[in-house]
Formats: structure tokens, C-alpha cells, sequence
């Protein structure tokens, strides 16, 4: 399933978007869902006796319920799929065209968001920019830091650039969300704990970045200004068919791409990281309990932002520059750049 | 005021904490307060007409609300204040001996937490145990970084020992939260969006950030496994008779001390901090929204931690330690160390 958080007016407030499922080129509110399913199947209506809301309208709280909300979510998915187009879009609230929807992130509100750094040819190479060499540390654990959770963009909206950067890039990553609650989990356990998938661009700026970091606690201004996810949330199911390896093992044949103006600059595999994600969760884990709807980040892929690629390859990002991610099986995430609102 | 969350029975889920305000030794429950007030003061009803909830249950939705919530808060306080404590205890609900509760953190789930780096002496005396003297940069701007907010705790809680760590340390740190929405907040308005204070001990395991921090994204797990707040929520008014410059510029004489299994080892005085907490929320609210519930801290200050203090002075922590931290006009926040559960 591809799940998606959307709103039908712009101007509803950032934390206010409802949860949906994606059905063809419909999109199925699931509260809406879960009601015109409990009205149509007593079997179903018996799944959720008594609740007034057999489905949850935010993903948030989907994953919060965890199993049991799922199960109900799949069986009225599949009673929807076997249903008429048109009979679901004469149902009041319950199907709108993807076309007339806004989306936002998939989790606009996460309780925290782990970028790791997992793909060796992005440390390679953007270390080698300043003419370092990878850490013998970085072989021997999968590092991250912690980004922030209040600046979340989805597909197409709109990006205000950073003013006080003038060197604005973006970095073409996946990520995880976790689905159940947990501690010190294994990496032979940890896909268990992802809830689906999403494409990630973590916008950086890398003045601010480059200033910070010499005080040596990594970067926060240089990334904290915007994150875009999306379009879905894409459940692992899904992508079965590209799955190499298994356990803390598994990763996914995905061919990656990033695009300026339509200009392809980035071209990699996501099979190529070094670190999987069942491992980034079990480090994550460690001695702390993550949460429904934690956001992990893989970390950029080699070539996967202009640091990498060189200015000789294409200048920083500007105002009206439009950035395409794709990433097989999880859709293409595209955001504009837009001037700073005045302050 | 000092505001804190607290809960009648230790096994009440960690999000289950309920607001309360100091009075003397009494803690009033703030949603009892509310009810109580409006049912002896038509004055305070009128403030809150049709609302069954005149104060909130949750320090975090008191600061969502704001100045509405607030100023029922301190007229409902001012009536209780003005009321026999036997009075208070006879109503069911609404009055606990201080001795009878047990505190947690005072926002037990702020949306994020960043951590500054602000005291030179910290900075200086960190950086010279690896040969290394304060960077350019930490001149120029007020550095943090972003910090787990899934492993809190209150007063007297017990934190347990990191397993993967052999070189815990506590950090003697204060901590400023957000009341307000904002963005791009100049320093010289930042004090108004500040809605209280309280003592921040940054449990650190030195062995593992070390080792992370070699990869230059700063600390995670070196820092992710705790942090202890409290024992309350002060408002700002309280510091009045402490404050040293405005604006910009506001700074507090504030005593601090931290005491290991009673011991005395570090002294210093907030008063020495670089970079006050106004600019600190102007660098952090750059192109970002903060939002009310945020946490800042300061960093550590000069000789807070046994890291700066060296292994003659003090051998790392172990099960069973006990570390107070204590800042004038702010209480004292005390932790035992214990062992970590089994996984």
C-alpha cells in the first residue's frame, strides 16, 4: 500500500493534514474508509465492535494502534479495490482524484528523525572535497545525528530558501519509519519494526554547514531548515520484488535518481549502502526506545547532492530551481525553491 | 511559579504525567485547580465561560495554549494561595504533599530538544583533554546540536546505566523552554518567548561519543540514552532578583553546583555563560519555527562534568551512584544511577 497524508485546502495548518491510502490514481481518506467499510461489510463492522472510528485519520495514529488498526486497514483497502471507481466517488469524503489533493510529508509530525550516514561513497567523496580521508570509526559503527522534526515538506510544496546560506544543495536519500515501539532491537529482528519507506531530500546549506561543524557537534543549522518526504509512505510489501538479502542482511535493488530542472545529476543504487537499515535500527536502539513513527534516514547516496558532484558540475540551488528525487517503487518527490518569507 | 508533572503511582506510562503547581510543600493539580477555582470564583469562571477544563492537564498544553491559560493559572494559583492548605486537602484530588508524588520531567514530551555549547570554560577545558584549543567558529556563532527526546527523566528517577558504555558522566547544564511560537525571533525580543527554566544534567558516555564523534556528526548515542530534567518548571519572574544586563544581553547570577555521592566537585555560576539564552533562540528559531515546549540548553558549564574535571579528580560513574545538581533560584535534581535492564 501506498499511504499518504493530504489536505484538500493549502491553507489548513501544517499539523493538520488527514491520513489516505492510495488506491490507482484515487486517493481514500481512511477514516472515510473505515466507516463506508463498517457500513458495507458486518464482517468487518464486527473487526472494530463499538468504535465509532474503525480506522485512524492521521498515519501517526495508525502506527500508534500498530497490528490490529492494519488488519482493518487491509481488509477495507481490499473491499475498496473490489469496488467500482465511480461508486467510491459518489461516497461523501471518502475518494478524491490524486490530482486534486495536496500532499503533505506521510508523517508531518514524527517524534524524532535519525539521519545515519551509511553510504560510503558519499563519505568518500565528501570528505575527499575537503581532502579527508573516511574514519577508520566510520567501518565500525553506523553513525547519525538527530534532525529537526518542525520544517517537514511534502511532494510539490513549495520550499522557502535559506537566506542566510548561499549554498543551498539537496541530498537524495531513503528512508525508514518505524511502526512498533522498541528497545535494543537486533538486526536480525529490526525489519519487523519498519512500517514502510519513503523518499527523503535532507536540504542542506552548506555554508552554515561547513561554520558549525568545526565546533565539532555536527550539523543542525545546515539541515534544519527543510526536509522534504514523500509523495507515500510505501509499505515493505511493496517492495518484495527488489528485496536482496535478508535479516540484518536485507537490502533493495532501487535504482535512485535526482534531477535539477530536469537535468539528471544523480545516478545510483540504493543497494549500494553500506549500512542496512535493519543495522541503523539496532544502533539506533540502543539503550533508547524508539517510537511509532520515528523518521531513520539511509544518509545521501554516492553522488547524491551537489557537494559530491562539484560546482564545475552544476552551481548551488537558487530560487525557482525545481528538484526531482526518484526512487524505484517509492515515486518521484519533487519540491520547488521559493524566496524566504520576510522577517 | 515552579510547575512540574507528576504521577500518584510510579507505573504510570511515561507520557502519563499530570501538570502541577508548587505551593509551599503542597503540589495542586493544575486541571483540579481549574475546577476548583471556577466553582468558588464566578470572577475566574467568567475567564473560561462554557469550558469544563478551565487549566489544562498537561504542562505542554498549557504552553500550547498560552497567555489565556497562564493568566487563569495565576489567578486560580492566587486564590489557592490565599486558602487554608487544610482547605486545599480536604478536596478530592487537587492537593498532594509534595513527599507524596513523584516528579517527571516537566515536559515529558517537548517536540525537540537542542543542546548549546555555550560556556567557553566547558568548551575550553572539553577540548584541551584531546590536545585541541576552541575553534574560530565557536566565536562567531552559538552552536548546538539536537538531542533524543525518548529517554527523559524527573527528580529522583532512577537512570539506568548505559550497557555498551564503560565512562558515564553526568553535565550540569540549564535549560530554557519555549512558550511561544516563532521564527526567525531577534535575540533582543527572544526573553519573551521563554516560558520558564529548570537544571539539565546531559548524561554523556564519553567511550562512545568519542568514537562517534570521529565522524564529525556530533554526538547521538554518546548523549541519546538520557537526560534528566527538573525538579520543576521555574517561570521567569522567579529569577528576577538574579538578573544581570537585558535584551540580548540577559544574563543570571545563578550559583551551580553538582555533588557526586555527596562529594563537591564541580562550582561555577550561570552568570559565565557566553552566549545568553536570548541568542541562543535567535540562532535556533533561524528559518525555523520553534514551538512552545522546546527545549534549549545551555551546555555545560565551566568544570560541570568529570570529563573536564579528569579521572585524578573523580573515576567515572557506576551503578549506584548518586548526582545532585543544584542551581540557586532552580532547586535540585537528584538521580541514582541503576543497573540497565536485561535485553
Amino acid at each position: 500500500m501506498k499511504l499518504v497524508t493530504y489536505v484538500l485546502d493549502a491553507n489548513t495548518p501544517r499539523e493538520g493534514g488527514r491520513a489516505g491510502v492510495l488506491l490507482n490514481d484515487l486517493v481514500l481518506d481512511l477514516a472515510s474508509l473505515g466507516r463506508w467499510a463498517a457500513a458495507r461489510e458486518a464482517a468487518f463492522a464486527r473487526l472494530s465492535p463499538g468504535s465509532e472510528a474503525p480506522l485512524p485519520s492521521t498515519l501517526l495514529a495508525l502506527l500508534q494502534e500498530g497490528a490490529p488498526a492494519w488488519e482493518r486497514l487491509r481488509i477495507a483497502f481490499a473491499l475498496a479495490s473490489q469496488t467500482e471507481p465511480a461508486h467510491l466517488q459518489s461516497q461523501e469524503g471518502l475518494a478524491f482524484p490524486l490530482a486534486q489533493v495536496r500532499l503533505r510529508p506521510p508523517i508531518p509530525t514524527p517524534p524524532t528523525i535519525r539521519d545515519f550516514f551509511a553510504f560510503e561513497a558519499h563519505v568518500r567523496n565528501a570528505r575527499a572535497r575537503s581532502g579527508l580521508e573516511v574514519p577508520p570509526q566510520w567501518y565500525q559503527i553506523p553513525v547519525f545525528y538527530f534532525s529537526n522534526t518542525s520544517a517537514l515538506y511534502g511532494h510539490e510544496e513549495a520550499v522557502p530558501y535559506p537566506r542566510l546560506s548561499q549554498a543551498l544543495d539537496y541530498e537524495l536519500e531513503m528512508a525508514a519509519v518505524i511502526g512498533r515501539e522498541g528497545q535494543d532491537i537486533a538486526a536480525e529482528q529490526a525489519a519487523d519494526y519498519i512500517a514502510g519507506y519513503m523518499i527523503m531530500n535532507d536540504w542542506s546549506a552548506r555554508d552554515l554547514q561547513l561554520q558549525e561543524m568545526a565546533v565539532q557537534l555536527g550539523p543542525a543549522k545546515g539541515k534544519d531548515f527543510a526536509t522534504s518526504f514523500g509523495p507515500w509512505l510505501v509499505t515493505p510489501d511493496e517492495l518484495q520484488p527488489y528485496r536482496r538479502g535478508s535479516g540484518s542482511d536485507e537490502r533493495f535493488a532501487l535504482p535512485m535518481r535526482a534531477r535539477v530542472n530536469g537535468v539528471l545529476l544523480t545516478e545510483a543504487n540504493f543497494q549500494e549502502i553500506y549500512y542496512t537499515f535493519p543495522q541503523m535500527i539496532e544502533r539506533a536502539s540502543q539503550h533508547v526506545r524508539l517510537r511509532p513513527g520515528d523518521i531513520l534516514g539511509s544518509g545521501t547516496c554516492g553522488g547524491g547532492c551537489l557537494l559530491e558532484l562539484g560546482q564545475e558540475r552544476h552551481r548551488w540551488l537558487t530560487v525557482g530551481d525545481v528538484v526531482e528525487l526518484e526512487i524505484a517503487g517509492l515515486g518521484l518527490l519533487r519540491n520547488t525553491i521559493v524566496a524566504p518569507p520576510s522577517s
